[in-house]
């Protein structure tokens, strides 16, 4: 199939532009076509690669910025103009490291949501030792959700892992603070019961904040807010443990041998851990495909969010969620 | 100051009833009056000790039981009993390391609320390396909450790290997806409100998921759901990590001698983010002292939690609270 390019932006993510630059020339080495999109100072030598298209964009939108705002005021900016690329059927779809409140707000106001779509929410991946990741949905788009969004949300994220990972059937499991269909919040109570009448996936019921470095599905669904906090505390122990352990590997002579024999047994490990590895985020339900990466992506991780992006748009992710919420 | 001795459930936790008999006999060498509650056959021995008295309790409630069901059936329960012997001023706290949902129960039916309190709500304590644990509040007992609970969570944790941990003045953070006040769900953004016109404490405004085990505050406030999930999050990926450690450490004979030489290193980490260390959570906001312990609780962390539980007797944290809200 020939497909339009992946709108890149430059500028965003913490190693923006050079990190951005590099993985738009590994994508595009793989043949992957990119519709890089930032000043013309900044972006021009890269044009010079057969695959790598230019749209210059003027403004830069930055980390700190209100969302809503910055996409509202700045127009030319290398996120909006990404966006509108999309919308203009320029490319099939967009990648950014840069602030993602903002490339939220662009992804929506320029695509627009999918008809019957009551909010786009945001799959994260989790990754699992030894199979296909988990996703993780909605991590943060949504703060304060309905129960019905929530099953949206589960039936979005059940096309995404299908494409993505080939499942032929999906577990879908609601997160809780507890297995029995008592535990939970007003609004897990509520989804529960509404998720269990869908045929479209297994619904597993609950699981519990321990289970989401092993979980027994494919699919975990919560509202934004719940799912910002626990992806962020996994994030953020997974971390702070690594950086403890080096601590202590770097004490001694002793040590740093004992770390050396280690090494090759830890950086399998520490390569399934990497967030790096799954390429970003995906906005569903925007009528077009939006990939949010991290903000500290590498050229790597760039890379493989070019190709999670060219991968939705060739499974044409947006028709099957359409079909799927339609029918 | 000669106080009431504290309730113990002998039946409650994981390794009941020997770990709790033992970790009761621990408290008891150390000085510590101890109630135990139990069936007679099981507790019989333990009354040798001069510290440990005992009061037979025919009833055991497990922990897959319906919490309120449980407690208003089982009335000679060991659980329900240890909380009856606080209503009755014979003993000054009750420690129970069985069905959290039954203990809060049995606390709050029988000892009631402290006046003008809304709702108890437990506080746990995180492992922060190289100082005092923070708390979170409230991490479990109320999954949907309003924002003057929440003020109310803030102003007895309060209480409760400045006699357990001996600071003048606490730092007090509010748990949300971004450091900025516009970031939250809406309870978060009302809670944030009134917290900044709190004048017991510092508030420093939101934290996020990724600072739960490097905080820069005493005390984190969320909801009991968001609390729950977090929790149980942190605690996941430790467990997850420790066990992946270990498996890497036994693969040959090589990672085992490496191993051998970064375990004294190791085990001090190890020592501080265990939550055996911690001695339990406290279900503050009750009319009396509830420690609740870790249902996988050993001896020692059961030695710990009647520690706890008598130091915040001494500390008469209970008139504390009481002056703080109705001051």
């Amino acid at each position: 199939v020939d497909i339009l390019p992946v709108a890149l932006d430059a500028m965003g993510g913490d190693f923006a532009p050079s990190a951005v630059i590099k993985g738009a020339e590994m994508a595009a080495d793989s043949g992957i076509k990119i519709l890089l999109t930032g000043p013309g100072e900044i972006i021009e030598n890269a044009g010079k690669h057969k695959n790598i298209e230019l749209q210059y964009a003027s403004e830069v939108i930055s980390m700190y910025e209100d969302p809503a705002k910055a996409v509202r005021t700045k127009k030319d900016s290398s996120l909006v103009v990404a966006a509108q690329c999309v919308k203009e059927k320029r490319a099939s779809s967009m990648v950014s490291a840069g602030n993602t409140g903002a490339a939220m707000a662009a992804a929506l106001f320029r695509m627009g949501r999918i008809k019957k779509i009551a909010r786009p929410a945001i799959a994260t991946t989790i990754p699992v030792i030894g199979r296909h990741p988990a996703v993780l949905i909605d991590s943060g788009a949504n703060a304060d959700c309905k129960s019905q969004w929530l099953v949206q949300f589960a039936q979005m994220a059940c096309i995404y892992v299908k494409k993505r990972y080939g499942l032929s059937s999906v577990k879908v499991a609601l997160l809780s603070i507890g297995e029995e269909s008592s535990k939970g919040n007003l609004l897990v109570k509520e989804t529960r019961e509404l998720l269990s009448k869908i045929n479209s996936f297994e619904f597993i019921g609950n699981v519990e904040g321990r289970d989401l470095l092993e979980p027994p599905a494919d699919v975990i669904v919560c509202d934004g807010f719940t799912g910002n906090v626990a992806l962020k505390a996994l994030e953020g122990s997974l971390k702070f443990f690594m950086n403890k352990l080096l601590e202590i590997f770097n004490k001694d002579e002793q040590t740093k041998k004992a770390a050396e024999i280690l090494f090759p047994h830890l950086l399998p490990l520490a390569e399934e851990l990497n967030p790096e590895s799954t390429g970003g985020a995906a906005l569903l339900g925007v009528d077009g495909i939006c990939i949010i990466s991290h903000g500290s992506s590498s050229e790597k991780a760039i890379f493989n969010a070019c190709k999670l992006a060219s991968d939705l748009a060739k499974a044409d992710i947006v028709s099957e969620i359409t079909e799927e919420i339609e029918g």
